[in-house]
């Protein structure tokens, strides 16, 4: 049914590369030492920036952002334990992990129990280094295994964070693909999070791999990548972009797309946004028993984008949902625990549902007065000898019962329990034999 | 409750005449040779119309019909195949099935295996003849069973059938009974199928037997009865008759209503006529469990009425489903698969409905501030003694709570979930002691 | 969180001096024989009033009542049945159950037989009273238990009432309570029915207990509390009052609160008012599974308040639903069917409702942009090492995202699943911090 200038009439599926290609990206970013602001930042972009075209954007430390104001930016240049032998028993540079994201610098020599009460660890998981962050209070501490920190002697230990807080900027990056119409969908992931494979590198690989496949595709909707801090991030760029912020009109946001848990769908606050529907559908066809939950107001940037105020129309995509997982905001978080299996099988959902908005529209029945005669228009002969005859026959008359200007495609396959794609292909047969014509907006 | 000039407050209930008679009507006219156009539809009405005045309406072929043309007039003189001994091994005059409807003429001798190609059996079900048409494709066939043409020697075989298809006219037949008002109730069956009795002799007959019932009583509405072809009849009719159709307010389309499956009913395509809402309560309450279910755009000609553009608040009344029983539309489907007892159930049920629809109305209270004082109106003493007294109680304070000029006595009914004829003998009772009043349309 | 000038932000929970209370009260009204007027009405206003400021009003026998017509006043001195012996085999001081409520004036000598003809008993539960009323019917009867009437001798009995039916006046007391508003809230007991706890005692010293209550405290709402007979006391008030219904925003009738079944909550017509959804949450909160049901036009006064014409916001809270429990109209129904502890856990589940009723408002998000930051208001600090810190966490953030003019503080608790009480807190919190404010009615 390969009609050429017009975009392909079924959804890709799974495409295999896809998820090698994700997780080599993945993989790129992963070890480095991500925070808010800084140049973790900056190198993460730069790597996403050599797949596609990205605009770098910086923004002032004391810059509004919504009721936020920009913080100063954290410079990490050394962070590490010594013992008293002069051994660094954890070194930042092995595993970002090991220090707490807006340590402010320090350089002193203690005994272990003074020591302590600098360092994080997680008792119940003692060979996993937890991930601590302290943005808007000045201290510093380190994270380890508890079953390490439970072997130390006495000490003394030098403790050391060669770190500035200054006035500088926060970086966050935007790849923006123009379709046919300024109307615009957005694809976020959050940027902030240090060495750690599910929770960020998966969603900021992914994006990536769409961003590059979306760029030689023609498009209906204009594309817009986010990929900015959490929170602080996503709330800078509302605050400085309100114009591009009223030509949304679908969103998500993805994160932890590369285990084997899920997936998890959290509708957007309007709850019945085409977006909504969408990945309901998406997720109901392609797997047995998706989670599909209405918002709630934690989680990612959807708790922004879904603030009162913007009430945007995006949802949240995971597999495994956040802190539902052993593995979440520890060491354990490492590129084994995301497979190229489950990246490309996200991968392939997210483009489905963007697909399915993509192709989504309303028709007209040009002869609403009974059936048309299929059959004197070939229709019903185009199909013989198809084992599928019959599902296309009733797809056929799906479309052009309920083709009357207020029923979508995706209503339709809907009403009619029939993939999108099934509806979308016999409605692209219906409309070249000028029995149904697209209602224009 | 007996008010002479009213029509009854009651449902008839089970008729056991009625069966024995709809049966009779059935096995009349079960053997003819029907199709879409002809002398079978043409016999049809004619022993139909012993029973009711019906007009016989002749289309010429050519004739526009919504998006299809009248074809041409299919006239079957003879049918059947001699083997070498001259012995006829099928005929039409047996059997209506055994010739495939709409074959065009043919007068050949052929070896078995060239004979097999325009022979039709259900390998599966050896000992059926199978029902089968080409109408807009010109050929012709043989159906048989498969048992019988497993054990045919090799030939020669002569193969004789004696047809024309040539310009003509559609035959449908239609009685309208005028009430009241000139809103109308239309009950469609179609007559274009041969030699089967489920499908669709029971409901051809159940509606000639319900078109003479209705004849001598008082109607609310104007029932309009169709006997058309299917699909082809029913577009003619609605090409025709744009007036007629502006009046319809209710509608149901009858089919295998003899075997003793179901009860069935599939919604118009509004999903919420009054109509789907009578059917809904009269199934639930007179069959444990009723098969009731949206509208799908697959089935009789409910597919024409509900076309987006007529959009008609007209379902689909069967007991098995069609397509769902072994019989279907095979020669299993004789006069023994339908009894009197299930055509007058069928019956009953349908009339039931037409009952709900012929006495739904609005009321409203005029003493709506409070419960009126019933006892003084002797309402409650006009009940004493009855065991049910309670539930009629009940029934009272029902119809005076809703009776607020927005719900209906079918709408209460439901509500309260008492049988609509108890709360319409409630109203009848509650407006002769001036306690309500119907609302004017 | 104790805020001086403001209402309590949690609802006060269950308190036992309470129940202890109610049952006192209803002890002392207990024995009286009320019925639907006359002095046992009088004397239960007298005692409530002792309690709480009542105004006691007599309405003249023939005034009009909707509907009906104030019927005359019922006086009763005597009634007992004396054996040949000249003993009284049943006296109506020692149970008022005995006599039938307005019986007229008898004292005839009778044998057995005919004496039966005036005495109610209850066959299948032998050793209890019945309740019996022929209010608009003029005749006499007595109850007693069926074992007694089956071992009596065959007589002579005396059969002796001395009571007067005359004009005179119907009564009924009201307290009402001035609150911010002159929006009122009606609660509701009837007061016709001698000699059983449950049905109504219960209800009257709930009742009364919380008008106490609710004097001393600032309300948003005024307060009616009605004591008043069924049914011709709510239809007497009703059409005497009808500026005071045009200001009622929210109702309650109360009966049967005091044994161990339910709770059972009856919605008012509305289905959706405001104090059916306060109800079904403070029950669902606090009970594992509270029986709610929708409107039906049986019970108790919501008959008369729910009627069409008047459509109040009025549901009806009960322990066991009237009519399903044994004891229900019978001498079984007494002092010790209902404990202190049932009275206050009913008692609690009022106040809990009103307390969500008082307090539910609109709210509006000061900083609906994104999430305002919480960290730099202290609003994390001050929930620091609290272990129920993430909930509160969460309720802000439901709170801020909800807070959008359209969804009421009880709207976000049913949204978040929390209780009222948490969501209430937060509000309160927020608008300390000018992060909401309130939307003027």
């Amino acid at each position: 049914m390969g009609e050429a200038p017009k975009p392909a009439a079924v959804p890709p599926g799974l495409e295999a590369d896809a998820g090698v290609t994700i997780h080599a990206i993945a993989a790129e970013i992963f070890p480095l030492c991500r925070s808010i602001t800084g140049d973790g930042v900056r190198e993460t972009l730069r790597r996403l920036g050599l797949h596609i075209p990205l605009d770098v954007v910086e923004v002032e430390s004391g810059s509004p952002a919504c009721d936020w104001t920009v913080p100063d930016e954290w410079t990490i240049r050394a962070a590490y334990i010594e013992n008293a032998a002069g051994e660094r028993i954890v070194d930042f540079r092995a595993n970002p992990l090991h220090v707490m994201s807006y340590s402010v610098a320090v350089d002193e020599v203690m005994p272990l129990d003074a020591l302590k009460r600098h360092v994080f660890t997680l008792p119940e998981q003692p060979d996993l280094i937890p991930y601590r962050t302290s943005y808007y209070a000045p201290c510093w501490g380190f994270c380890m295994a508890h079953r390490q920190l439970e072997a130390l002697p006495d000490g003394p230990y030098r403790a050391v964070i060669d770190a500035d807080l200054t006035p500088g900027r926060l970086t966050y990056g935007e790849c923006y693909l123009p379709g046919d119409t300024p109307e615009e969908v957005l694809l976020s992931a959050h940027i902030c999070h240090p060495g750690m494979a599910n929770d960020n590198c998966s969603g900021l690989a992914l994006l990536t791999y769409l961003a590059k496949q979306l760029t030689g595709e023609k498009k209906r909707y204009s594309y817009r990548f986010l990929f900015a801090p959490g929170t602080i991030g996503a709330l800078t760029w509302l605050a400085r972009n309100e114009e591009a912020v009223s030509r949304i009109r679908h969103g998500l946001v993805l994160s932890c797309v590369g285990d084997g848990g899920g997936p998890y769908y959290k509708r957007s606050r309007r709850g019945n946004a085409p977006i909504d529907h969408a990945m309901d559908h998406v997720l109901r066809l392609n797997s047995g028993a998706p989670e599909i939950v209405d918002f709630v107001p934690y989680g990612y940037d959807e708790r922004q984008f879904c603030s009162p105020g913007f009430n945007l129309p995006v949802g949240l995509f995971q597999r495994s949902r956040y802190a539902s997982f052993p593995e979440y905001h520890t060491s354990a978080d490492t590129m084994d625990f995301i497979t190229p299996e489950h990246l490309a099988e996200s991968h392939a959902l997210v483009r489905e549902a963007l697909f399915v908005i993509e192709n989504d529209r309303l028709y007209r029945n040009l002869f609403p007065k009974g059936e048309p005669q299929l059959g004197r228009r070939g229709l019903y002969d185009a199909l013989g000898g198809d084992p599928k005859a019959a599902e296309k026959n009733l797809a056929m008359l799906w479309v052009l019962n309920l083709s009357d200007g207020a029923h979508s495609l995706l209503d339709i396959a809907e009403r009619a329990k029939m993939p999108f794609a099934t509806i979308l292909a016999t409605a692209r047969l219906l409309e070249r034999h000028k029995l149904i014509a697209p209602v224009l907006a």
